[in-house]
């Protein structure tokens, strides 16, 4: 515990502050899957026949907005549990 | 404490910060989901008597609009509790 | 006191940044709900009858915009009061 931060530790804690960073990529699906929500409940009250339909979709594009979410969530799981960057200077 | 920072306490702090900025993406269900309960509530008031399907789903679409939220506070648990940067540190 | 930040110091001080981070997730449901509220507002004035539906819709859509306001709270008060970084790194 004499030595102040290390390298292998400046890393590592980089890598928490990236991951917290990369998971504020989630605001976006939150907006618009919200908004396809209100969307969607507001045509089932126009034409509640076709609710079957209309929430189909609704959760289909809500899917494809779902994506640059995973993508933060992947980047962020990547820097927590396979930690390249820390292997790359491992390496060096 | 003669000897400063300490590199595991550089890691700990960082996930602390790393925590911080993983919430920030509830912003994004927060609005979504305020915008499908304003589309939902004008849907109820336009067509009574469709309320059932119209408040079912926009339930179903909040719940999808949640998720980017949830894996935020994921990533935030993961940090504050479970420390997988330090324990990487540990096992160097 | 002659050392300069201790690391105890640094986790202390960075849990209150990311304390501080993490309420900003409260941006969203501020909005959101707001945008219900007038939303309902507006369908009260133009169906007052349906007042009822439209308030128990509105509100019921409100708390569900609530929740990642919430999960920040959580996770502010966890920082603030658990210290479970602390904690990690007086049990090393």
């Amino acid at each position: 515990m004499l030595e102040g931060i290390t390298s292998e530790a400046f890393i590592l804690g980089c890598s928490a502050i990236g991951a917290g960073l990369a998971m504020i990529a989630g605001i976006g699906p939150g907006i618009g899957q919200g908004h396809a929500a209100g969307r969607g409940a507001e045509a089932v009250g126009r034409q509640p026949e076709a609710q079957d339909d209309i929430v189909r979709t609704m959760l289909l594009g809500q899917a494809v907005a779902e994506t640059t979410g995973i993508y933060g969530l992947v980047i962020a799981i990547i820097l927590l549990f396979v930690r390249p960057l820390l292997t790359a200077y491992l390496n060096l």
